[in-house]
């Protein structure tokens, strides 16, 4: 049970981990900060927060928990503006971040090394939806949720962070933050590009109005991604450049190979491929998704 | 109501129409030909069909209708074994191939046009689930069914067959074979080859059981249409070639835009590609998908 928790940065995130803890009977006291107040005040009226402050510095004072819920990007400012948190100890802090080598990286350049109390932390929770407003108590529910403490951070702070999102439904793995960033370069990052330069490509084109009115299945389910956020999306290609860099080229490389499948009418070798991805497929079908 | 329906290949779709036209009372008999007995023997079980021949000669004979639902590159064969019905032209003949040009211009090669009871047509309805014991009478409900008939074919053959696909559920379109194979390259084909890209280029990499167990919606959606039939999917690919590679092209392009811009940190520039496709696929989810 936590006396005060406070968000920094009151989004679908920060929201639903408000929301979830205040329905779990996890929290007596939710302050938070925006620099949108109407956020805010949108979280005051939904009952997802019990109060507002007007910056980071007055919203943690006295907090046990710290969630940093902020844009990817905001996250190293925010870290800054956290010292006196760092500095004393008693209050864990976590983030949402997408990407994590960056917050391992501005941590280490303020703090010498990742404060003790700092405990990376990476929501497998995404929606189409954003904004306070869309707040789910139960978003995390049967999520995973990958944290990346290095060796500098304390294994207490580390069990309270996996209590709190064990809490909400989530199932907790830690991992490094350079293989989660590889990882989610290939597994999500990459998709959504590939998503979003489809439906471009598609949107340019004379004729596009009506392609978009033959679409069927396939590409119903392939583009949806390309519905989230752009400017969220633009932050995590930024903070996670050098990976994504990489993934695209593997991907160009495996294009540029089945490119010249088909233009050389090596049907079988294509047969070939879509059968093994076809079995990596329905094994990742039969994880449970 | 037809007399007498011929199905000629009996897997999802062939089996489908048959399931859906008796469940309706539009067939007083449905006979069937395909090379795989199985296929035969579970469509009389299932009392999707009436009847089986051994030949599609022998099936066609005394029909009314005859349903071309081979795999793609098949139909060509096909169509010169309908000599007979061709040459007769009381039977209407349609086909459900997902690429449409081979049809054309195989009628063309070998009856110097496309006969006046032959529609080509492709019904948009597709399934990670195939054959016959996957059968649905309500399969094309809702869907579009697009037409692709020259003008050698008869207005009154094209009602037949816009009539019948109407009294399964569908919406009928027509347009040029060519038109159509454009953009199909474009909102199926390529999709297809994306995910299939993406998934094989994952399955190969060293981890890749892990990264499958931290891929998340996102990757879910888009990848889901890597579990489709490969040999179906090499056919669609080998009979719509031109069209494809100029898709894959197109999209190589993109790509090659989007891979400077975060490269070279131009991240406006992205997000601004970002909100444009978002708005086509926001535009495209308002049709009403």
């Amino acid at each position: 049970m936590f006396k005060k928790v406070s968000i920094i940065g009151l989004g679908l995130i920060g929201g639903s981990i408000a929301a979830g803890m205040k329905k779990r009977g996890l929290v007596e006291q939710v302050c938070a900060f925006d620099a949108d107040p109407i956020a805010l005040q949108n979280g005051l009226s939904l009952q997802v927060i019990d109060e507002t402050a007007d910056s980071v510095e007055a919203c943690i004072i006295e907090s046990d928990l710290v969630v940093l819920a902020v844009p990817v990007l905001s996250i190293p400012e925010t870290l800054v503006s956290l010292k006196a948190v760092f500095k004393d100890g008693s209050c864990t802090v976590t983030d949402v971040g997408s990407v994590k080598s960056p917050i391992i990286k501005t941590a280490e350049e303020v703090y010498a090394q990742v404060p003790q109390n700092l405990v990376p932390g990476h929501p497998i929770a995404g929606s189409e939806k954003h904004g306070v407003t869309a707040a789910n108590p139960d978003l995390f529910e049967n999520h995973k949720v990958i944290l990346t403490p290095t060796d500098s951070v304390s294994k207490r702070a580390t069990r309270i962070v996996t209590d709190l999102w064990q809490a909400l439904g989530a199932n907790v793995m830690e991992m490094t933050a350079s293989h989660h960033d590889v990882v989610f370069a290939r597994t999500s990052h990459l998709p959504h590009l590939l998503a979003y330069a489809l439906v471009d490509m598609l949107s340019k084109q004379g004729d596009s109005l009506e392609i978009f009115q033959y679409a069927a299945g396939g590409f119903r389910d392939f583009s949806r991604i390309a519905a989230s956020d752009p400017i969220m999306w633009r932050d995590i290609f930024q903070a996670n450049q050098d990976e994504v860099l990489n993934s695209l080229d593997n991907y160009l490389d495996e294009l540029g190979d089945i490119r010249e499948m088909i233009a050389d009418g090596r049907m079988e070798d294509l047969a070939e491929l879509f059968k093994r991805a076809k079995l990596a497929r329905d094994y990742f079908s039969g994880l449970g998704e």
